[in-house]
């Protein structure tokens, strides 16, 4: 079994090795950097709901992990019991959040890994699973990076890029993929600063991307989600970079509530949009994104803050935490197999089955 | 000495009666309801920086209040060196906040009162400062319901409106302005639901629009800034309202940050957007909102709530409190004297010199 070296300069939410799992405790980030110990697919499951680990492309890596925590204590006298128990496994990993895709594409991975491999003895599917699991781990930096690669030359040197949620290493297995071609545009010389929203409710811009960067001595300056259209028209804003959730077949973005808002903004003051997603983020089947299903979460994450009361008892609250922003605001969406532009039914089409 | 009569079923910020001056602490809302009584003027003033009174016409009145109370401890040998210690009292009123432009409205009123009175006895002055300190208090009230009055035929029978931060009760002498409005659609018998941005960082719409609103059985759902665009696109707002804290002779306008991107959003989704403000926050001088200086508050607004650390230590931070949205992007302007449209430049001074 090969392991993963963990540089810890660099960071990974997911710790995977050896058969051990452990994840960084995003919801205490980033006044406590707390790693926990997982073992069991019902504690990742858990931990995806509830958002230990979150990030689009970090969930799927999360899943396949899971998957095969469960496939690993699966008992059954066959390889098609084994299978049949290993489906029921993947299907309540995949019913812990409904908006990101790569949580589908992660299990639908192990899911075909174990079916072509049914002529096999049980151990050996439960070995060749873990495989395939650390392969979606690593595979992800991997892909980041050749994002990375793609997206880095639309940033000009001296770009003030505007972000959105934490589409960064803590959204991923590492490196990022909005986060990511920040980061690739920074390494080719570059002197890139990084406006960071808050992203009410979780403060995934406040908590997580603002640390991340911080740790990385990469600028980033902090607002409130409602300053975006504040410093577009005080011209300090060159361009917007975000991560996204699921693509559909004609290139919509569902990704963080208030993405769309930032694509309205940026439009209005003609600054580039660009989205950076790995390809298990498009959803081909899926043909416009009114087709995404929008997670609508609990009160409690706008009502209160650990446990202060921001507003009266009882009021009505509406928590959706993803929006479809339309493919005509976006500039270009970098993946790892290059950048498409404009005729995105084609184009995505095109990096997808590349 | 008239009085001002406290009905308890209706929302007043500040009470003033007798010489006696009290404000509800907005920083303690909706958990706590803590009224501080205060005697003098340098009190106020730290009330209005501290935001313990906050609404360009609220914070307008608590300074006439303040430099009553500085009126009447100066001990001065003549009309004339009392009205030179009472414009230094005004000036350090004025400094407390820079933008909304009530403040100095409401400040060189009393000035003017004071000047036009020089002939009078000191004791004289004092009186009259007090009566016109009350006139500006009680005023403020009447002036909100004529703008009610003028605004509600804009409110349709079934209308799901949008507003940004407080612009209600809490931000007034009572009854509101953008609130005020939709309290006069109310009372005109039209069925209103008001979805409320939460409006970081102060969060005044969570605390204090839903907490009033609340009080008085009027429908309001609660959202993150950055979810109103979401909301738009799903056809569930058909109008907003917000107040204003100066509006330059263009009709531009300045209000709490976020403003401007929640216009952007309505001329985007072609949803009407009304400004609802007495003509103490229009400003005839200033051309266009370039001119109107933009406040920035602490950075611990938006680092922290109370004692939880949301962003990660040293971290840069942009606050500013304010934004300007362009004229163009404005359906009407709601105030006491008329709905003004269109040619704002002709309007306003109409409206104004009415």
């Amino acid at each position: 079994m090969s392991s993963c070296q963990i540089d810890t300069k660099v960071i990974r939410p997911i710790r995977f090795f050896n058969g051990q799992c452990q994840m960084l405790d995003q919801r205490l980030l980033p006044a406590e950097e707390v790693w926990i110990s997982y073992k069991t697919y019902q504690d990742v499951a858990e931990a995806i709901r509830t958002m230990v680990v979150r990030g689009a492309p970090a969930i799927g890596v999360a899943a396949a992990i899971g998957a095969w925590f469960g496939a690993r204590d699966i008992e059954a006298e066959s390889s098609w019991d084994f299978f049949q128990e290993f489906k029921q496994i993947c299907a309540e990993l995949l019913a812990t959040r409904p908006t990101a895709v790569n949580l589908s594409w992660a299990l639908e991975r192990m899911k075909h890994f174990a079916e072509s491999n049914l002529d096999r003895s049980i151990i050996e599917l439960k070995i060749g699973l873990e495989y395939e699991a650390l392969a979606i781990t690593q595979e992800d930096e991997k892909i980041n990076r050749s994002m990375g690669q793609h997206g880095e030359p639309l940033l000009a040197n001296g770009a003030r890029v505007l972000t959105h949620c934490n589409a960064g290493a803590l959204a991923t297995a590492g490196y990022g993929t909005a986060l990511g071609v920040i980061r690739a545009a920074v390494e080719a010389g570059k002197k890139i600063s990084v406006i960071a929203d808050e992203t009410r409710p979780f403060l995934q811009g406040a908590r997580l991307t603002a640390w991340e960067l911080q740790k990385d001595d990469i600028p980033v300056t902090l607002i409130c989600d409602n300053m975006a259209g504040y410093l577009m028209r005080q011209g300090e804003i060159d361009c917007v970079i975000v991560g996204a959730d699921r693509i559909s077949a004609n290139g919509d973005v569902a990704n963080k509530i208030g993405t769309y808002t930032v694509a309205v903004l940026a439009k209005e003051h003609n600054i580039p949009f660009y989205v950076a997603a790995p390809i298990s983020t498009i959803d081909l089947s899926l043909a416009d994104g009114s087709l995404i299903p929008i997670e609508e979460r609990d009160d409690r994450e706008i009502t209160h803050i650990k446990d202060i009361q921001l507003a009266p008892e009882g009021i009505s609250i509406r928590n959706p935490a993803f929006d479809v922003t339309p493919h005509r605001l976006i500039t270009a969406i970098i993946t790892e197999n290059g950048v498409v532009r404009g005729d995105y039914l084609n184009g995505l089409e095109r990096v997808v089955k590349q």
